[in-house]
């Protein structure tokens, strides 16, 4: 009878109080609410919408639903990073070893891909041996050793998010603003985190693609954070085409390790110094945002990052010796480049497009189910905006056979677009969002 | 991905297809789709509406989901009267036997009680030995006998409306103008009619209180009958007070057959006759509305429509001796009066109190497994409008016990307000809406 009422509730606009949003996430956990009923309050959520309070306490239930780490002795700032999916976003392969070296603890929990958009967590099981199956203990203790730890959501943390995020995915219900920060919020808070950034995509090959929306899913999950005391800062960066050159499991950890030793493409580069930075001062380790820069470069250059990450590699049990040569991690039996049809200005780069594209190479997954080849994908150096010429090479295709260089020639075919004039693409970083307000960048 | 994509669609603001429609209901009666999907998808349904187009597919799919009645060559007009919802509302005992004398089939597929509504099989049951389980093919020979059969929902009626009936009832998403409408006339189109005649209740105990909602009801219904051949008129009645005096299954089954020999309450024979008459209107065995009623009212107190219950009674192996000695109905073992505690006018007697009093005596459902008592009940003499005397009796209770007769007092009495001054009641039959427009009657 509870779950009807509050079904009916939600359905005629109604607030559920935190009373209310406990006992339903509590018994749907437990399986004492059946899928269908949980389904159907989630339709009404979506098509109602949650209030801030409301969000709050829905956070609080599916954090409550499991365990929370407890990293407080270990006397350090901690801090994570999140990014709401994208393609090529290799960026936190880049930035857990980076920022860690800077005395704060990072216990980054990471999800996999689905869909258009990559998962951390595939990405780094590319790695030969890499293992991201850690306990919570077991995490504890990697980062009290070396500040960090790349693990996935453990059936300990916030199992009911887990259970409801597989119901959304089913039921059309993925897409809406509080249930996504709320999802997001119960796992980042289970870090016991004492700051957290989030990397906010926006453009065609986001989730969100209005600034509108992703100004209100920031302002969500800095309301989140701010009733945890874990302060929040939100960037908005661009996906309207994507981040860096490499986009496939093992091409982007390829690029990653070019960028530890301060090889990368500079919009990676960028992107990932700036969200680097808002950690190190959120943590207090830096006195302002010029030397947090600074110090973070420096860090790349000097080979220090790069070590580090050679030293979480080595932890989680991968092959360290990918940082040298790349040739051992997955290969794909065949490589062509894709040039130009025809002379003019790269127009758009379409991320969602390249995303399925790498799907369709057996690079992605449809369903959860689905068992990825890590060694295909593309590396697309053109970027919008810039000058192509005739039957110059734009990228390359990594594919397992013959028929997927043609299906990947076909994506890029469609998905790189070349014309007469130049058309501006989004600004790489162009919001920086915390509780204090918002500042346009870009 | 067939249900994700057309839960997507409707989540927002779409219009499904035919085809779209045919294929969900197809998927979800055969078990392809899950309980989970279907629900968000009603729900979608439920917030975003359906248009006419699609109330009749999805009408067309529920119905071909099963059996139909195949009863053409019966050579008789085919006709059924459907009520939505009510308290008191005992037309159907009476109407199928009176117009079934009138050279006319009438195939009755009617539900059971649940909430603070009765259902027809249940009081047809509280005659001992009464059967209402019949097939198809046992309705269809009855029908040629005897003009009349009166059943339940097989399973081989439209199951695809069973099940989702039964997951709208769990997910609240009952209470959808579309979703009632395709319900109720896939059931009825299931009947092979060639005219029906809707009883829509109005007013504080009905399913829809405003008179827009209930209008839009009947122009829902009117239009799908319209898409299958099949004629609809409506009646908009009172439902801010119980119709007839009885409330309760044997208690009903006694008026019932008091009325078929034409000794009923006006406002109860006032209703089945104007009912009746429109079934033989739309027949065309009355050449015009008062020689309908004139004929109606002649069947009732020469007692022929008495007479052809008790040749359906007989029939469906109930026992025909209820007809002469009511006591042979349940009886319950305790009987009260109850009395008016202040002189006054009758200002309201409120028919959802009543019939969750009903329930509440142990004669009515909360869930479908529930077991009802059939002889308890009330019998209300006193209507709104009416001048009550202090200590004169208002209605009856019957009970199991003498908890029993208490807890009626406790309803009665929160039930029925007398207070100052008359407060008008609903007028008894309010609207008459065929496809040709409204026509407003009081």
């Amino acid at each position: 009878m509870l779950a009807h009422r509050l079904i009916e509730k939600k359905r005629d606009g109604g607030r559920l109080d935190p009373g209310e949003w406990r006992a339903l996430v509590m018994a749907y956990a437990a399986g004492h609410v059946p899928d269908y009923q949980m389904s159907a309050f989630l339709m009404a959520c979506f098509l109602k919408g949650l209030d801030h309070g409301e969000t709050a306490a829905l956070t609080e239930a599916m954090l409550n639903s499991g365990e929370k780490f407890d990293l407080e002795s270990i006397g350090k700032p901690r801090l994570d990073k999140h990014s709401i999916g994208g393609v090529g976003d290799k960026v936190s392969l880049i930035l857990a070893p980076l920022v860690s070296l800077f005395d704060v603890a990072i216990p980054m929990v990471s999800g996999r891909g689905l869909g258009h958009t990559g998962g951390t967590l595939d990405k780094l099981e590319s790695i030969p041996g890499f293992r991201t199956d850690l306990s919570m203990s077991q995490a504890r203790s990697q980062i009290e050793e070396l500040g960090c730890a790349l693990l996935g959501q453990t059936s300990e943390i916030a199992p009911a998010d887990r259970k409801m995020y597989a119901l959304r995915d089913a039921t059309a219900t993925v897409a809406s603003i509080p249930l996504i920060a709320s999802s997001i919020m119960s796992k980042k808070l289970a870090e016991d985190l004492t700051g957290l950034v989030i990397d906010i995509k926006r453009g065609s090959g986001a989730f969100l693609t209005e600034l509108d929306e992703v100004m209100a899913l920031a302002h969500e999950m800095i309301s989140i954070g701010d009733s945890h005391g874990c302060p929040v800062v939100a960037l908005f960066t661009a996906m309207d085409r994507p981040l860096g050159r490499a986009c496939g499991n093992a091409l982007e950890v390829e690029e990653a390790i070019a960028t530890l030793k301060g090889e990368g493409p500079p919009d990676l580069v960028e992107v990932t110094i700036a969200l680097s930075a808002e950690m190190l001062l959120l943590a207090g380790v830096a006195s302002d945002a010029a030397s947090a820069r600074a110090d973070l470069h420096e860090a790349l250059v000097s080979g220090r990052a790069a070590e580090q990450f050679r030293r979480i590699v080595e932890r989680q049990h991968g092959d360290p010796a990918v940082l040298d040569d790349p040739a051992l991690l997955p290969q794909a039996a065949e490589c062509e480049l894709y040039t130009a049809p025809r002379s003019g200005f790269v127009q758009r780069v379409e991320p969602r497009a390249i995303g399925k594209g790498v799907t369709a190479l057996g690079g992605g997954r449809t369903t959860m189910a689905d068992v990825i080849d890590p060694a295909v994908g593309f590396v697309i150096t053109a970027k919008p905006g810039d000058w192509a010429q005739a039957n110059e090479p734009l990228a390359s295709i990594y594919a397992r056979d013959r028929a997927g260089i043609e299906r990947g020639r076909a994506t890029l075919r469609s998905a790189i677009v070349i014309g007469d004039e130049a058309e501006p693409p989004l600004p790489l970083i162009s919001h920086r969002v915390t509780s204090a307000g918002v500042e346009v960048l870009a």
